[in-house]
């Protein structure tokens, strides 16, 4: 069957791979990590277009072979139950999927206006109006669900949804976007994650292949 | 817990309306549709965006509300497990996630050149770079699943993959792409479900509301 692998590229960039990551992390799935370099342009077009790809994230376990992040969160759920990705409440299941699905395929703005660079600091960065109704959209989508299961995740325990809006938190962090009180609590609870936080620091020993002027959109 | 409805847009332009829809009648769901009107200014930008919503597909079930196409898919194999919305296999049930996932977040180009318009035909329709690059993506992985699988469905018999790219087939149709022999026939199942051909003649009595040179990207 062979080893258990999660295909990822930059640590830096790809929060795509950031996702898979933690997703296999949060199952509790033990793997090593497969690096593809940005210095690829089949992964630099993935990384450039912020789109989920076929090439990261990718896991590859006991002859399985899936791609997507969904669909390896989806994977992992059924591998390891007990991990809780899911919440346990049908009607909160069905919550839950919807706002990983939004997060899957929507929100293109603001993925394209404040792309994850867990190297940057731009505070102040002037956010565009399509890209703000996006955030509007993300900070609803956190304060209703904070609000109706109580925290301190999104559905009370850790969940997918908190791997799939991780990357969004750096986001926010990095270009200084403002929040209500809310999500400020939610986002430094995902920060203060032992995973995000030795992600983090992977991230800022990489060495830096894309430089930002190179990022287009 | 009253009635369980599923809220759609425009049966000729919405192609996320069409996968929620195929998917309730896989599921063998008794359902009555709500429909919102494209003249609906949200509605509209959604269909012009050519992305998933939270608007359409909705799926309101015994006091469940779920959006996001994958979202109402993972809902719908859970309350009609015998339906075989994913294969019984697990590889081949992340498998069809995975391409389910692609669809989901993927081939912008394509969508956003050939949009869906099941009243319309323009065969001959010069397909840019980009846009070819995901036709053929897709028709790869219609290929791979064909040809491991056997067939006449993605997966043998028909799962959520079926739904997921069913608009695809008919903007292949609408647009005169031209295909290989596999994919040919592939299209012609999917062309022949009685589900599709219901949606199909429904849409030809729809007024016109958006003049296809009002639709832009």
């Amino acid at each position: 069957m062979g080893k258990t692998t999660l295909t990822i590229s930059s640590k830096t960039y790809s929060s795509w791979s950031l996702r898979g990551w933690l997703l296999a992390r949060f199952a509790g799935l033990e793997f090593e990590e497969v690096l593809v370099t940005p210095d690829d342009p089949a992964v630099r077009a993935e990384i450039l277009l912020l789109s989920p790809s076929i090439l990261v994230p990718c896991l590859r376990h006991q002859g399985v072979t899936v791609w997507d992040t969904l669909a390896i969160a989806e994977y992992l759920n059924e591998i390891s139950p007990k991990a809780g990705l899911l919440p346990e409440d049908r009607a909160a299941r069905a919550h839950c999927r919807a706002i990983c699905g939004e997060m899957h395929s929507g929100f293109a703005a603001m993925r394209a206006a404040l792309p994850m660079n867990l190297k940057g600091h731009f505070p102040g960065l002037k956010v565009w109006s399509r890209a703000q109704a996006d955030i509007d959209r993300i900070t609803a989508i956190w304060t209703e669900c904070l609000t109706r299961y109580g925290g301190p995740y999104l559905f009370g325990t850790r969940t997918m949804a908190d791997a799939m809006y991780a990357p969004v938190v750096t986001r926010f962090v990095t270009y200084g976007v403002m929040l209500d009180p809310v999500p400020v609590e939610y986002c430094k609870q995902i920060l203060s994650m032992p995973e995000l936080q030795e992600w983090t620091a992977a991230a800022r020993e990489e060495p830096d292949e894309i430089s930002e002027l190179d990022v287009e959109f």
